[in-house]
């Protein structure tokens, strides 16, 4: 199944520890694409401005994402420029130009309409709604969001949860949206509100999954050097949705083994600046690294 | 087979959002007794003041707590004060008194000279190693440390660190003694001076268990409600050296299952005031919840 990603296409400039790096590919949508499509067909919707090197976009054409959906408007492209220090657990935004991206209203083309799959990234709430207004029918919708918007837009944000079967966002997002220090709360509470699925990314202290009653939790992979963490979160959700639109099974058996394929895939994308690892890795660092993944956890015989 | 546990035996007086208790049972040894006592007998060494409510101590004899290599002295006992803001996630100490706990000289009893498992609570790093000499080729010597003992007896602990088998020690800890912010680097430093395993704890983000060139992960059970933070490395502590105590077995995979059962352990302790929950729980509770630790955990059929 294909999987369409509706989010930002920027330019990132990046300083970490070791290493800088200027205007290279950036964006919720670029790092949800570039993971997912290690697994499955992906459509990708967004705006970028004239100023954006498209020719560096067409190495994601050619692994699968259908850039059909990408408009290229007068103006300059969203920039982010941030930094992280030495413990990078945490970017600093040293600078943010939304350009075109302020205007930005999704037009879903006709060819996307019928995805079975939708992510809705990180973008105003409002029009993550207008996107589902767009679409027919899709099997699964998943969104993401941010403090800005939980902040700025929150109704919205409430009435959009209402339409969505899965929400991503990080441990400090559940917390600020739901007033809820506990995250088993936070999720429950998130939960009342539509979402029948709540996955909570806490960076590198893994993942957990809320899905009914029941509790999942994913670590992340533990890498003895992390380059630059920007887009993990993004990385983390495209190989969970790439797995699941691949598969096509939404038993909480496959949610699970989802998880673990985001986390994974946000492993990799942290070894290098922008989204250089997911260009690099194939099929068998992926089946090699979820190996890895499972004697990190195993434990036999418990009980 | 029987666990030795050197450490201190306190007072603690803690306010939570959700409450205050004073003078309450505290300390690591207190902790860690409590908890390993569900698993196998322990042996405590350590001292409190002639202040010290000895008959509230008496509980832990009655769980299997041989309480005879704990000495009483002139003085005041060791009171710690401290506070958890709303995330609970670290504790503000308004007072330490140390009180007699300033002289101690850990002696071991003749009888507990021959435990095959000793832990080495978070003290002196010189009296760790004094406790050393004084036991008869325990089978795993363990110890802990903190931020003070890395600060002020950055030596004693390096050399500390060549005779035990393996440590447990917090994210920051292990960070502050290595100058690795990675906790994979910060583990194989850790190890190069001696440890077979590091046992890396992460409070609500889980525990990370380093042995030869594997790696272990096992979260912190969530809970909807945490009362009270403290205590919770000690009881952590306490779970997985009893458990390793009772089965005598120091295989990989048998270090994994303790790390569960120290989770395990941590997990129940924060739901009440000092030792409350550790007093109150039996067998039952906690095969109940290594169950579902193991659902918490499981990812079937990942490759």
């Amino acid at each position: 199944m294909t999987v369409l990603v509706v989010g930002s296409v920027a330019l990132d400039s990046v300083e970490t520890p070791f290493g800088r790096a200027d205007d290279a590919l950036g964006g919720s949508a670029t790092y949800f694409a570039a993971s997912a499509s290690h697994h499955t067909p992906v459509q990708l919707v967004g705006v970028v401005g004239n100023d954006y090197p498209m020719d560096k976009l067409r190495v994601l054409e050619a692994r699968g994402v259908d850039l059909s959906g990408l408009e290229q408007a007068d103006g300059e492209s969203f920039r982010w420029r941030g930094r992280y220090r030495h413990d990078l657990n945490s970017a600093e935004t040293l600078e943010t130009r939304l350009g075109v991206f302020s205007h930005f209203r999704p037009k879903i083309p006709a060819q996307f309409k019928r995805a079975k799959y939708v992510f809705l990234g990180n973008i105003d709430p409002r029009l993550q709604i207008e996107v589902l207004s767009q679409v027919d029918k899709p099997k699964l919708v998943a969104c993401d969001t941010m403090n800005f918007w939980i902040e700025s837009r929150r109704d919205d944000l409430i009435q959009l949860l209402g339409k969505v079967d899965l929400i991503t966002l990080n441990d400090a997002e559940a917390r600020q949206l739901t007033g809820e220090a506990n995250l088993v709360r936070a999720a429950r509470w998130i939960m009342a509100r539509g979402p029948k699925t709540v996955v909570i990314k806490k960076g590198e202290h893994g993942a957990f999954m809320f899905h009914a009653d029941r509790v999942f939790f994913a670590p992340a992979y533990p890498l003895d050097s992390v380059f630059d963490p920007t887009g993990a979160g993004d990385s983390f959700a495209g190989g969970f949705m790439g797995y699941l639109a691949k598969t096509d099974d939404l038993s909480e058996a496959n949610l699970r083994r989802a998880v673990v394929y985001g986390s994974v895939m946000g492993s990799f994308v942290v070894e290098g600046f922008s989204i250089t690892r997911l260009l690099e890795i194939g099929s068998d660092d992926i089946a090699r690294r979820v190996a890895e993944f499972h004697r990190l956890v195993s434990v036999d015989a418990l009980v």
